[in-house]
């Protein structure tokens, strides 16, 4: 029997990877968000990308590299040198150096057919090509992990001549090779025996990167590291080319939970969720409500019986706790669902409200009424507490709004193409004034906050730092319902809220309004507590 | 070695277990509908409700039983008799039998924990509620599927108990006994050991019934069939109560394609992607674009040296051909991709065009600077292909924008909470029109529709199918810049195009356009074809 490791390392490749599936893009700020989400999550490694692709690529290498990271390395992704030319010449490798990364990756040929017939060179020369560029990186300080492309099919056609590559990453001092099942087609059975035979052969630590395309990735990443692999390379939310990357929010808790192999920090794991539905709202993908562990549905319980049997031995139709992930049990047909939720925020604003207390009865009866009209609150906490407070009585609108009007033009001069008109009423006084803006979100935002600040000072303070848009019914098209998420800052704290409407300009005003009343609220509060 | 079996009995649970998941209620013309459909792709047994669990499942059946099936057995499910009561006097039996279907599934207990803490009765008492149930119904004529529920966690905690359950419904006349991994955590190489074990002792055909709770449901139902079992039940695209049962659409392909496992009959393979996305489409539920097999992205390529790859070697990044299961092979139009397809997508405009003309340098040049403002075309063909007339010079615009204005107010009345005025010229002739909508978008669209048609009356047949909305830089909040993705069909075709803007009206004026101009080409060529 293979020894299986107490530990693993995961290598995250959501920017690298992961940017190549279909639909996914992301802008260098939502990248260094990812990153520093992956860090707390406790990644060992995060792959960020591809320094040769493209050279807007250093311009993000270059910022995170500042980025003050707890418990992840950064990797750059490249390939092994050209053909027949010196690696110190070669351009893929002075893109990796200019990375400036503590880690890279290499991919290089382990199938002897891709060699000659992809490459079109010699087995020899591959091995050389594997060998050198390794030795260049690792004789520049760099911590080398070898990616071994195709390597099951390799093995399949040329077992001894798909060892040899990996052994001559091995000999060139590579600190890890990982075996890549890139066409995501191999089965279980193949994966272990493979991979048990380069684990006693290769003389280095072994990794697995395996793809979806059977829809097996997930097992045989788990199968691979009981074969004695030490590294896990995916996605943690599954994108990727074609079918995707492994899933690391299953492979994770998989091992940590069921085998009691390491992967990330134990007490990170209950951020797994809340981690993975930060990556897929930063994509702007929605969330498999069926995911494995992280989607809404994994732990839904519909059919009495199971309702029941829950009741009773709750292992019963739950493989694991699904706070150990940070998830929740949700009973489809008795309406408990997120209650300790709900009163953990409510008890927040009210100490003395219960469980039981017909308050919690209300919030989450509205709650549960605006999901259905789309809202979602999991984004969006100073909107929930302005429901709360509502629902409480503990809730007095600062402002009223009388009307506003915004234009939008074509043509425009002044890059300024929409303009709104607002009146406002404060304490009985009224205010009327005008905006500009480029488009007609922003030109009602600008107006809006002229016409307050008369009133309310503290929001020159505040700015908007996000600002998403999600179509959520694209079957109406151009009248479909639309939600608005928006993040403020006052340079304090942060805060998001939330509006739902068929009209963007509606969805944008109620997500706007909640943010400078739970603002104006916020700033109450604090002066309140100074003179208690 | 265990005999792997040359053929698999699939039984399909999409309207059973599979309507247990979150979100998924079917009518009885819904199920009716995918009843044939499973029936014309070729399954083995469909399990088609729950008659016990509601009147109405009589309805249903009675309709069901007077479909002509052509490959497919109705089974009907329900479980073992209730505690010391006599199986004639039984409820839940009474109910299978009047479903009058030739198959029934009996769910019973086989791990000793629920039998003693769940059910509350002896072991003893469970073994005589399996083996009286099954009888009676042998008895009446059925074949009978025991479904072993729990079994996984049973033979761990008891192994003897679980397979003496299995085996008192072996001894009883069960035609097969299911192994279930109820609370869909079991792991690949825990299967192995005890679907062997079952398959040595039971002395009756052995299925496997798996959720994907650990994301391992499709390999577990893999390897079940390498440790000898004969049935796999599933659903075909993975519904089902949490995260769902096996899906289907993966297993069978698996096990048909690459280990030569007959599931359906060979020429039915073909309509596996059809017939998945049908029943989607018959659930109201989106198929994830990336499931492997049957998604919109399981053959999509991206990455530009796949691309090149892919010409050379097509197996490198396909793990089978995508005909062979009725899907398609797709290359994304990215920054990352090469040359190779850009050219594609020109030689169909003009065939004299090469690698090396300079219009395809020019092509590539002008998607690459529109990409770095934030425009992404893999999901923009139609986009694409004005971008490349215009570049080839093959492109004459079909209207002048003199002007529009639009105005969205709040309060509104009527529901239409914006207007909009526009100005167009088209051939020296002017034409001023407006129109109301919900929200500023809608309201810009109906007015250029209403302006446009008075020249190009074909444009009533095009209607919006899809609207996405992308923020890409969210930081400017709401002045960050905006990409809008459009669908449009005309009931033949269907295309889609793209518009950025950091103002959300221009961005859907320019994804408006192009739709619109397409359309008006597409009608041109199709005319010019007819007369030559």
């Amino acid at each position: 029997m293979t020894k299986t490791p107490g530990r693993v390392s995961v290598l995250e490749t959501t920017l690298r990877d992961g940017a190549q599936a279909e639909g996914i893009s992301f802008s260098l700020t939502d990248r260094l968000k990812i990153v520093e989400a992956l860090d707390d999550l406790g990644v060992s490694y995060i792959e960020a990308g591809f320094p040769a692709s493209n050279p807007k690529e250093l311009e993000f290498f270059a910022k995170a590299g500042g980025l003050a990271l707890k418990n992840a390395r950064l990797a750059a992704f490249g390939s092994t040198r050209k053909k027949g030319a010196a690696v110190a010449d070669d351009k893929n490798a002075a893109a990796l150096l200019a990375a400036n990364t503590p880690v890279v990756c290499i991919v290089g040929k382990s199938w002897d057919y891709h060699v000659t017939d992809v490459l079109k060179t010699t087995l020899g020369e591959n091995l050389k090509m594997i060998s050198e560029t390794v030795a260049f990186l690792k004789e520049r300080g760099k911590e080398v992990i070898f990616d071994a492309e195709h390597f099951f099919q390799g093995y399949a056609a040329n077992p001894a001549y798909a060892l040899d590559t990996i052994r001559a990453a091995a000999d060139a001092g590579a600190d890890c090779v990982c075996l890549c099942d890139t066409n995501g087609g191999t089965f279980p059975d193949e994966i272990y025996e493979a991979t048990k035979k380069a684990v006693e052969t290769a003389g280095v630590r072994i990794g697995i990167h395996c793809h979806n395309d059977a829809g097996m990735a997930v097992a045989n990443s788990v199968i691979a590291v009981m074969a004695g692999a030490e590294q896990v390379q995916g996605a943690l939310t599954g994108f990727g080319e074609r079918c995707g990357n492994a899933a690391l929010s299953s492979i994770i808790p998989n091992l940590q939970l069921k085998r009691g192999i390491a992967c990330i920090p134990p007490e990170q794991l209950k951020n797994l969720t809340v981690t993975a539905r930060l990556i897929n709202e930063i994509a702007n993908v929605a969330m498999p409500e069926r995911e494995p562990y992280v989607g809404r549905s994994a732990f839904a319980h519909k059919g009495g019986l199971h309702i029941d049997a829950m009741a009773k031995a709750p292992g019963s139709y739950e493989h694991v706790d699904p706070a150990a992930v940070g998830n929740e049990r949700k009973f489809l047909t008795s309406e408990v669902a997120g209650r300790s939720l709900i009163i953990s925020r409510i008890q927040k604003i009210d100490k003395n409200i219960t469980r039981d207390s017909p308050e919690t009865e209300a919030v989450t009866a509205r709650l549960k009424e605006l999901e259905s009209k789309g809202y979602q609150f999991e984004a969006a906490e100073a909107s929930v507490e302005l429901i709360i407070r509502k629902q409480l009585g503990k809730y007095k609108p600062f402002f009223q709004l009388v009307k506003f009007k915004i234009i939008g033009e074509q043509p425009y001069s002044d890059d300024q193409s929409a303009s709104a008109v607002i009146k406002v009423i404060v304490d009985g006084r009224t205010e009327v004034t005008a905006a500009e803006g480029n488009g007609p979100v922003n030109a009602l935002d600008k107006a809006l906050r002229k016409a307050l600040e008369v009133f309310y000072p503290q929001l020159r303070e505040v700015y908007l730092t996000d600002y998403k848009v999600r179509v959520l019914d694209g079957g109406a098209a151009t009248a479909s319902t639309v939600r608005v998420l928006i993040e403020s800052t006052d340079g304090e704290d942060s805060w998001s809220t939330v509006g739902v409407s068929n009209d963007i300009l509606e969805a944008s005003w109620n997500a706007l309004v909640d943010s400078i009343e739970y603002k104006l609220i916020k700033d109450i509060e604090m002066r309140f507590r100074a003179y208690m």
